[in-house]
């Protein structure tokens, strides 16, 4: 049979709203997950995990109470956890996340920005 | 402070051997590493744990006992946990994959193609 591949550039077809991840993958315990990212985002941090970012289209830049990061396409960091974090974007920026399943996008904070965990594209 | 971000085509120039990957980064504990394939790998499954391909790069294709599937740029699947597979990249491709830290690319194989699972770039 022919297994079908995950595609990106498909998958960001599939919804337009900011920060609102969406899961596009499962590996063990951990999701997949790809975001459309434009704007400031909260600061918050994830006090249980590490927290990868992939900039798959755009610019993203991850403040920090200490300094800062700018990713480009093609380049990733991984916020450790319970490092405070703010992401901004200062044009639309698609990310791929990963991280274990059920975290949630603003960690412990809850905020207007808070989005739903667990949807599937 | 500048934090600095982890950059695939800089990585990706520090080294040129096929079927041995590199840690670039890791998250809890999970390693993403990158690969150069070429060529025929061995069937081999991992029986604990499931693994990502990320093809940043080129063409793989990944071979089952009852299919296959194509992975392009900007693809990817999860081969699950005890399936058996078999990564077969007619050109040079470069892939991105996430797994458990200690995960060996031949899983429970020892084969010459069996490479160290600690190589940090």
């Amino acid at each position: 049979m022919d297994y079908q591949p995950i595609n990106f550039e498909e998958k960001l077809l599939k919804f337009s709203e900011h920060w609102s991840p969406k899961i596009i993958a499962q590996l063990n315990d951990y999701h997949l997950k790809l975001a459309k990212v434009h704007g400031e985002f909260v600061w918050h941090d994830h006090p249980e995990t590490d927290e990868v970012f992939i900039v798959v289209k755009g610019q993203l830049e991850i403040l920090f109470r200490d300094g800062s990061v700018l990713l480009k396409e093609g380049e990733m960091f991984v916020v450790p956890k319970g490092m405070e974090h703010k992401p901004v974007a200062e044009n639309e920026c698609h990310v791929l996340l990963i991280e274990p399943a059920g975290t949630v996008n603003t960690g412990d904070m809850k905020d207007e920005l808070t989005a739903p965990n667990n949807i599937w594209i």
